[in-house]
């Protein structure tokens, strides 16, 4: 059975689900920082899922960054799954900006989270909702 | 139509061509690392490909990370695009393991690369282009 891993749950906010994906908001408020994971148990790399759950992550990534660049304005989208740290497989989608603090580098352990205020996870999950609006029931709370 | 950024040109080996990509290698032999790039003028994004190219890419990228994963007995790959640096899209496929200099940290910003001796690039081709045989004409020089 599906359960997301530990580290992941405290370091996120809960948005919703997409048909294959959980998608969690990073709770750092310096990037807007979306993570998909697969709702499939064992899965680490990946070739890992199924071909046709391969598709569909590459499909829901794709389309949670094409929304998030146009929600925020953002210059560069980094899209990643390393998982050195965290073995369950995750999907990094970045929104990045010349200005922000880790410009051009890669966010990941740059600098110490700056956790949202409280409500920020349901602000966030309105916007992508009404972003998806012409993909109705992609995005499920 | 397409080139190579010179960046890319001067920071990596030529291995071959994918049926959309062009294969590089990274001339850094600290770590195991393919960079496939879409042989498409003027993309910077993944959701700037046809969407049969973004499957395309996906598909390859995919075979591209558990072909090197098998040849190099990775811990686990790491598999990004990020172009903060770099604006033509490229997608990175590094093969990660325990004891590499930049565990469990990614590999971007962290060393300066470490030039493979003459003749590596050649050596990679040969056998990825083996661990491709099932795939005949996938990898063409």
């Amino acid at each position: 059975m599906f359960a997301l891993d530990p580290r992941l749950e405290r370091d996120t906010l809960p948005v919703g689900d997409l048909p294959l994906s959980r998608l969690l908001l990073m709770n750092d408020a310096q990037y807007p920082w979306l993570i998909l994971v697969p709702r499939r148990p064992g899965v680490s790399e990946l070739f890992d899922l199924a071909p046709e759950e391969q598709r569909q992550l590459w499909e829901e990534t794709t389309r949670v960054a094409e929304t998030l660049k146009a929600l925020c304005g953002a210059e560069k989208m980094n899209v990643a799954t390393l998982g050195n740290v965290v073995g369950q497989l995750h999907m990094h989608v970045i929104a990045r900006h010349g200005g922000d603090p880790a410009w051009p580098g890669p966010v990941w352990g740059r600098l110490p989270a700056q956790p949202y205020e409280a409500g920020a996870a349901s602000v966030w999950r309105e916007r992508l909702r009404q972003a998806f609006a012409e993909r109705p029931g992609f995005l499920e709370e």
